[in-house]
């Protein structure tokens, strides 16, 4: 359990802080490509995972049923930054499903965007459930249960059967056995389950690909794949990296961040699935190590790797916009690939 | 440099994430009382050491002749939350030194409280540099540079005569070189200079004593102590580590909290000064760390130790008010006074 240091915050030529973590990647058969550190201990992956949460949105039918299109799915696969259009794109799943923002388990906080604060601060003074980051996932939720014709209100509970829906989809995409233990409540109120960070690369491989999913489950983990990477603002937000990796790679890239350190991602050409998980929970760093990871693992033309440097050595600017200080990825603590 | 873990946060039974760091406490004559970790490697103490950089402006007669009371010299003291009377205080710096908020170099941030946040949007739309959490610093710097009767443009470059004063008594007071090399770009845009956490613990106990500083070096840090003690939501704002810790202890504790996970404090009664940071920046584990400390060296009542323990063991809560986790400091990993 002593984790690489992966990344390092300089501020002028001096190392200010550090951060250690562990990186699997994987491809769909579950074979390591890449292991550093500890990717054996279960990790909560929390809203790394939303695509896979979302996956029963579409194998239930309810999706279509509903007419959901990119948009309304990158959104249930989504940490959004609570922007305008966010809000409107998840009222309008409600809308669709004859529900409200009423509806909403997840809790209210302000948006993740400034602006956005700004904005509702000015308009109705207090933010609701539908700016939580989580919001569309929430809805997602929500058309499930209608779609079954069940009762929604108790649908973020461990036992009601959309979240055992959702449970038994992480057990078949990651392999591994979600047992009690391993259940703890995500900032959003439903589960959140541990599990290793070489399941979930595998898992990741396998949404990637769609190899072992059963012709149903590879199709909607395509069509979400689709609608991430062709609305990536949907499933972040302005200046979020998220977006903007997906705005850059388009359909050769899935990312998706998750509270605590944790990002997980697909390469599909390359058939490969990545998951990250900082030990002390920072975002900067585990994004960083994403943006390596894909540099090292995507063929890159020149403008695009130029494109990736910002995201794998950020450079760190002061309120005057001074330069003050760097992130830099340890990629001579990345081994080539096994 | 494999600094121990020092806080673990769990979400439900398991462990999440992890904090290494390291801590130094020492006596006034500079002796180690703990020190866990490297404490000689030169960190940046960022905005822990306010209250340092504050000196000159007593000592020069800037604060006597401006009329200063508690709240301007605890704002001088500050990393604020941009709340309303943290603006007010620092108008009134400036107002009195025939200044306005052109004057401030520090940049400007939305505040870090979110009320504030939504306070401003609601008001002027736009945060100003009065919001930037150091603006108290920085009208304390001004009022240094008129006090002085020198042209105040350049009051934050590192060749001006107040940052070359503001050096000197970090090094009287650290017993540090603050040789170039170990200059870096604070957020605010001052220099911050890298320093060993055990010269930072010394520092702070000689700050909370008097002891080897002269008459009026000792007067002046007698001074800002009662006025960050007095005054401590000044310091910092509602619901702030800082404003609590001092709320709670009045001038028995003394603590300020500076960027990238570290924490300086002292504990004048004892003698001691305590320097803290985080290998990861995290301010949360730096924080709990604090309270733990303060908890084995300050005597403390049962109301006392009851209060202090939601810092030294913090309840995580999501968004709906669910507890969802905890923070722990590894009192094991603290070892007895030396």
């Amino acid at each position: 359990m002593n984790n690489p240091i992966l990344v390092e915050v300089l501020r002028g030529s001096l190392v200010e802080s550090r951060h250690r973590g562990a990186v699997a990647v994987a491809d769909a058969d579950g074979a390591a490509v890449l292991a550093m550190g500890d990717v054996t201990t279960p990790i909560f992956p929390r809203s790394a995972v939303k695509a896979l949460q979302a996956l029963p949105l579409v194998e239930t039918g309810a999706a279509d049923a509903l007419g959901f299109g990119d948009e309304e799915l990158a959104l249930a696969c989504a940490s959004h930054s609570g922007e305008a259009e966010h809000v409107a794109g998840v009222t309008r799943m409600l809308t669709k499903a004859g529900l409200d923002a009423a509806a909403l388990r997840c809790g209210a906080h302000w948006p993740m965007s400034q602006s956005a604060v700004a904005m509702v601060a000015r308009a109705t003074g207090e933010p609701s459930a539908l700016h939580n980051n989580c919001s569309g996932k929430h809805a997602g939720f929500l058309c499930v249960a209608c779609a079954k014709g069940i009762d929604h209100a108790d649908y973020w509970r461990p036992q009601h059967p959309v979240q055992r829906e959702v449970r038994a989809v992480l057990e078949d995409l990651t392999g591994a056995a979600l047992s009690e233990d391993r259940r703890a409540i995500d900032g959003c109120s439903v589960p959140t389950w541990a599990i290793p960070l070489q399941n979930l690369a595998h898992a990741f491989a396998k949404f990637g690909t769609g190899r072992d999913l059963g012709p149903e489950r590879a199709r909607a983990a395509a069509r979400l794949r689709a609608a991430c990477t062709q609305k990536p603002w949907h499933v972040a937000g302005t200046g979020r990296f998220c977006t903007e990796i997906m705005q850059l790679f388009g359909a050769r890239v899935f990312v998706k961040t998750g509270a605590e350190g944790v990002y997980c991602g697909a390469l599909p050409e390359q058939g490969l699935g990545i998951a990250i998980k900082c030990d002390d929970g920072a975002g900067r760093a585990a994004q960083a190590i994403m943006a390596a990871i894909i540099a090292r693992f995507l063929p890159l033309g020149d403008a695009e790797r130029a494109a990736l440097t910002r995201f794998v050595h950020p450079i760190l600017r002061n309120w005057n916009g001074f330069e003050v200080g760097s992130l830099r990825v340890m990629d001579r603590n990345l081994p080539p690939p096994l």
